[in-house]
């Protein structure tokens, strides 16, 4: 496969790390699993689309790990987007599955981006086998380790979803059910997880008690489906049944749902921000709030929040522009398509240093002289993280001829790291990092800015009913900060990552 | 290279073959070609972002051909995406031409997907070496074809591009310059075509007398550049000049820009309306007329043809969208997002003919309930052409919900083949051949159906000041009808497009 | 590029499961590891090499760990022979390693054709990280693997390799050296192991205490290497220093080689006689014997133990060319190149089974006319596994106008399973299983056959001072027999195997 | 996955250029091509085990064409090695052809290494389409090709297949039939040229009017074939007819072979002699002659014709053993294997030019101590080019144990350039190019070195009866030296080329 390096997801972008998803045949009580030879569905060929739906959780890798009817689990994954890493005839391999959980992922650290290190995670112990995947982070992962390896425990990865999979494989050892193991296992685990895991009988969910990352669960035909976002549940036909509740382990056992609290109390619900104002799809519904309408109110909000004179409101494709249709219906100024994107950016390679970085995002946005030319512009979009990317599109509409841009922003302005999954980069190369609003505003030549105040996201959540995380804007974080990691001391390739140079 | 079955572009959907782009170092005159040392840009690189942006034109193959400062002409064309075809140390070989063209490609016949027929071609004959491309359709290439072989000469490709350039070059022995040799043969080719040719000292452009198939020039800093569109040359942060005239050669000669007219006389002026209603990007202008805004204007026509009670106008992604937004302008209702496109939807592969087609459509495209649930909605598009993937898009929305579906199309029916490189299904293929517009209408299963009447082409056009073809709609073909092209003799394949199953 | 379906070394052939390989920089005591900046080898290159020349002893799957100056260990490995695995760039990045250990693989099972199951392992421990691999075959895995299992450990292949490296992180936990881990850990292990592992500053290599699988250590420039052949030592230049005893940890520290044995007693020296006969490359020297000379004097053997009227003696290559001569030598007869070898049969892919497989061979095998026309030909090959190549063969000759074929074999019939790494078809697919020396002779359609006798290879391992295992001929095996290994739980696939349909 | 720089054969011997072979079902008369439904053998299949026989001939780009029942031509071809560039499935795609031709192909310039230049090429013409390949040089093709420029003709490849393509479709307008327009083409076309060429009815073999490259006609099953070495027909488990004869054409049509002698008269009989010496299989015979026995009898004629006094004759792999052999029986010293080939030794990738030359020998070579220590060796190799290689065998024999190494090579020292089709280094390059036999043998090291003498060649000929080209080694061309070819003035590269770096 030759990827010749192509173009990362927007790096001057956030990264979400990871989507799940798993997918059982609902067997009637006392019927054998995998026994149905009418099997309606394909849950191997299920998890492929509903991947496919999750990609923008995860592009570095990904993976599909499948029980057969005589539960044997097998495993692929690998580097790369989901249709280069599984073509028609995996998938026909793969064929005939009773259950299956799959993973896309963005390696949020450096260390990370080795193949093994993709996701699922099949493992064999004492009694019998898993398959385990996760979208999150843990915060005393450090911790864990040690404390395992000190028991004699060897890693293979640089991943905590196999710090979590020996976690449960401990805790099993001495319960009786893979649920109760889970279920004891998280009052080991501090941190944000969503997990979807399965033995050769059971698909199991759990989220942590915070609920910081999605997971929501719905059906599919005759299939239960656990997923980090509904779109994936919509994108084959099925219906969204409701989210796992935070602290909750939701288990399909022999075609019944069922779910146990896990036993850690007190710990207040704090989803991510970020996941509504940018991470998630817009036709995702995520803890009740449909994330389209979430970020169009966000829009409409800012229109609230203060006045701009303008000809035209713009949004910055793709996730700029519900919120930036919002603000044109708040604020009664047209909204046009100013900005243009081209569709197969996901494909160009890294430009060359020669060609100085202010012309190379006209490869993938174009602004539109018929549309802006001499107009006023209200330019809005989720965030700015470290200011170059906004700073270029701005350039861009005063060279087609826009005579003002004023830019707004969905989110406050971020300032803090962030512990539970999202790819922060340094504080430093942050924008807002020591710098006032005016001086952010200058930074990318706008004539004005503003960013969404914290009050207005306690305004959308109260609206929404939403206890939600914003450590990375306040610093209030609901968790306690890991220590840092030490220095990895292994690496690992496969040859399919370098068919690139 | 793993292509693993990608998802065409929807295969419901019309096809444009073909987009081309030249650039050369505009010298001083007196200048020897080649020779700066201080070359500031890389033709092979703008040709690279070029043809990225030119993509939309065509995605089975294509090419880049160079002329070394030494006058050497390099060839190297794939099949597959822009980056798939070109890897960084492919243009890191090509650095330091002083000229180059490029072309990609759809396959307008099936006898016509071998890697051979990619463009451009490079030849050798009496007086040195050519590289050419072309986009378009020649209506008498079989007679031409049968002409030069009863003199001797052999094909190796099924192209027209191997018969044109024969013809220039059979032309180039009794002419004393290649822009005479184009100018003669321009008098032998009957068709569509936008040509960009070099040899070692010219970069020249050629648009047949009718000009069905858009081409400009521009300049990209001390370059001039020619292109099927100007959203190239604004990708390369140039700026477009003018569009090379129907039956014009353009000429850049040691840095100078000449042009000359063809001696086909009283051609009527004609381009292929679906360029501006589907193929161009929103972005481009073709011959004087803002795709975007041309677009939208169709979109207003539509509601002031019609009046339909509605709450919601939405268009699909991505080419109906601004004409929804013109629609909505025009109507007084409001404009949502209701269709949201999977934005990684190039890279998944055929939907196994098990799962219904009626599903696959969720895969691409996902209606949001929360905007279009108990809403009436008019859905503009720009074509139908078997009319499967509206039924399905309609489908999809009542399934979130939606009380009412009035589909508006931005074109009017159309029923006849093209011969100028369009490539339209067999006729008893599309939805509106045979059927009158209530019988498409229930065919889509929607409330109702309007197309855009010939007469809205007509003040559309009048408006832009512009001759179309519109041979599609109505029949009035503007060049003789082809005959019946014979069967393919022979095909070639070479290993790459086999690395798929 | 595809590999499609290489055709497989021949698959009536028995096959060796691995060769191991690892190279240090022989530090002057109290210099640091790393510290020398004129460093004269490339530990990685070197292995390359090395693994290159092992290459016979696997073709299925290879790898290459790598330790860095700061002490990071590195692995890279994947599907494919030695320079498919690793491309120069691969090896370029690994440059600059104080250390590597490499290995080539034939995997044994079908369920160990995943490349997750490559070798070396890279683990991290409590106490650092280090790497392993092996060649040989635990007979009590499974036991060792359940006690694991039943402490909470987790096993993500199905490899001896990760139970090796588990029980050596186990014990490492209660021992002050890595060695004294490797010492302690082999008193629970049985079976055949040669291993060779490190960590950030010492590599160790140990030999099972029969000895069965060869190992040995020598020195290239300033470097000492462990080795399964000599001939990868003779491939970079370097000189043998001695065998590995059975038995024996041996340890290159801080430039020192030293040696312990382990705590096993009694345990009866027995190299595999199939290593000598038939695995081993023609020029390495194996517990003291050349395996040239070894197969020469097989060959001698058989023409002293009877004698047999023919007119040429012909080899059936590869492994079968230095016996045929040596027999020719001792009988008088002389010896002729009656077959020919295609030198790229690596490559081609197996014969569809529309083509008679009687007619298969000859694309790999010749026999020359001009050679053995007329002639009693006497055929002399290592061994008869299914039966079916030897007796196509024959039929070559016969073909060529051999008016009689004479077969001599210099192995016994071997009618046992082995279970200590020597991949043997079910015994019921031996040709000599429940058949008679003339029954075999039948089976092959040959004149005559001779095996050589119990005896012989009695007398030759006399004559070379050698003792050494020949359960597969005598049913008398070193060690205790397993059980038979469970069912597999999982498997895993990463997509590079999936290059081939 | 890549091959990256897989090792050339090895750089210091010369190369042939090409092997053909073409197969034709031979109906019988009156019955229509390809109406046999019970075709009991497939022609692509056949071709592809051919060329694999004939791989030898060529390993940098290969391919096939077919003739479907209906008459329609089909090829493929690319870069690398017949089982790189046919899958299995490729091959399933061509099955079911009436008719088939293949090549194997060593490029001789630099400039030739583009995959265009791929043969069999396959052209539509004025009455049909031809496939064609050939193997050799033509002396005039510049020539050729400016005379067919000036009349129009353009050329895609710099390969003289096109331009024997145009000559014999020029003819073919003014001839009745196509070995009509072969024979006319035949008295224009100068050279080494062995054609196997085919359209929808017939195929054709012509010999160039000096038989300086082999071809030969041969029976499998009901299919004639025509082929570069008769090993190709015994690996389908055919049959040798005959070899053409100089100057011939044969036709087989309707399953009828005839054959029709060209006009040109009084061409000398001129085998290259290196077909004999080095280039052909072994087991092929050419022209009459068994290449080993010749090969042998070389051998044998080294010894008759000195005296050397030696403890073992060593021969050099593959190509000098048999020779060693006919010494060795010769002189009545005995043979040894001292040399040992590693049998991967087409996979490796070139060495890093840190490693020094003389020890990159030792991954391809192992001397075996046990075999040639304390002895005078006599080495037999067939030929010495620029001298390095045979020097680092000589040191690689005397770190072994050698006491005296004499050389003996079995063709006369070659100091001309040859223009028939055989890869020659430029002459300043050659070993034996202006020093003295005793210079070279100082060159390499040898303790004496000994050439077959031109008497020899002319001995063994006799022998043989055979007439053969000595130019390379006498300056006695039987044809006239073309001019130097000027510079290319284009190149072509595709995709696959590039999997390498």
């Amino acid at each position: 496969m030759n990827h010749n390096a192509i173009l990362p997801e927007n790096p001057d972008k956030l990264h979400e790390e990871c989507g799940v998803f798993g997918i059982i045949k609902a067997l009637a009580p006392g019927e054998p699993a995998g026994s149905d030879p009418s099997f309606s569905r394909d849950p191997a060929f299920d998890t492929y689309n509903a991947l496919y739906a999750l990609q923008h959780r995860g592009q570095e890798s990904c993976g599909i790990a499948t029980c057969s009817p005589n539960g044997i689990l097998s495993l692929r994954k690998g580097k790369g987007l989901v249709p280069e890493v599984f073509a028609s005839r995996d998938l026909q391999k793969m064929a005939g599955a009773t259950a299956a959980i799959g993973h896309v992922r963005h390696a949020n650290d450096l260390m990370d981006a080795n193949p093994n290190n993709a996701q699922p995670i099949v493992a064999h112990h004492a009694s019998g086998s898993i398959a385990l995947c996760y979208n999150g982070k843990l915060v005393n992962s450090a911790a864990l380790k040690t404390e395992m390896e000190s028991r004699g425990a060897i890693f293979q990865t640089t991943n905590d979803a196999e710090i979590i999979t020996n976690l449960i494989v401990r805790e099993h050892l001495r319960t009786n059910t893979l649920e109760d193991a889970v279920l004891n296992a998280m009052e080991y685990m501090i941190g944000a997880f969503s997990i979807v895991m399965m033995d050769r009988e059971k698909l199991i969910a759990a989220r942590d008690p915070n609920g910081i990352r999605p997971l929501c669960v719905g059906k599919v035909g005759d299939c239960y489906v656990f997923s980090s976002e509904s779109c994936a549940i919509q994108s084959l036909g099925g219906t969204l049944i409701r989210d796992i509740a935070p602290g909750e382990v939701a288990v399909v056992d022999r075609g019944e749902l069922k779910s146990y609290p896990c036993a850690v109390r007190h710990a207040k619900s704090a989803l991510c921000m970020f996941e509504l104002i940018y991470f998630a799809r817009q036709d995702s519904v995520i803890d009740g709030a449909p994330v389209g309408v979430v970020r169009e109110e966000a829009g409409r909000c800012l229109a609230r929040f203060a006045k701009t004179e303008a000809d035209l409101v713009v949004g910055v494709p793709d996730s700029g522009v519900v919120a930036a249709m919002g603000y044109a219906k708040e604020s009664g100024i047209p909204y046009g398509m100013g900005l243009m994107k081209n569709r197969y950016i996901q494909r160009t390679f890294i430009q060359s240093r020669k060609i100085q970085r202010k012309k190379s995002i006209r490869i993938k946005l174009n602004a539109m002289s018929a549309v802006v030319k001499g107009k006023r512009i209200i330019l809005v979009d989720d965030s700015i993280v470290r200011g170059g990317t906004m700073a270029r599109i701005v350039q861009l509409l005063r060279d087609a001829g826009a005579t003002e841009v004023h830019v707004k922003i969905t989110a406050p302005p971020f300032v803090h790291a962030c512990y539970y999954g999202t790819a922060i980069p340094n504080e430093r190369h942050l924008a807002a990092y020591g710098r006032t609003e005016e001086e952010v505003c200058q930074l990318i030549c706008a004539d004005s800015l503003q960013y969404m105040p914290l009050g207005g996201l306690e305004h959308l959540s109260k609206k929404l009913n939403l206890r939600y995380c914003d450590a990375c804007f306040s610093g209030n974080y609901v968790l306690p900060i890991p220590k840092l990691r030490s220095e990895p001391l292994y690496s690992v390739t496969y040859p399919e990552e370098e068919t690139e140079t």
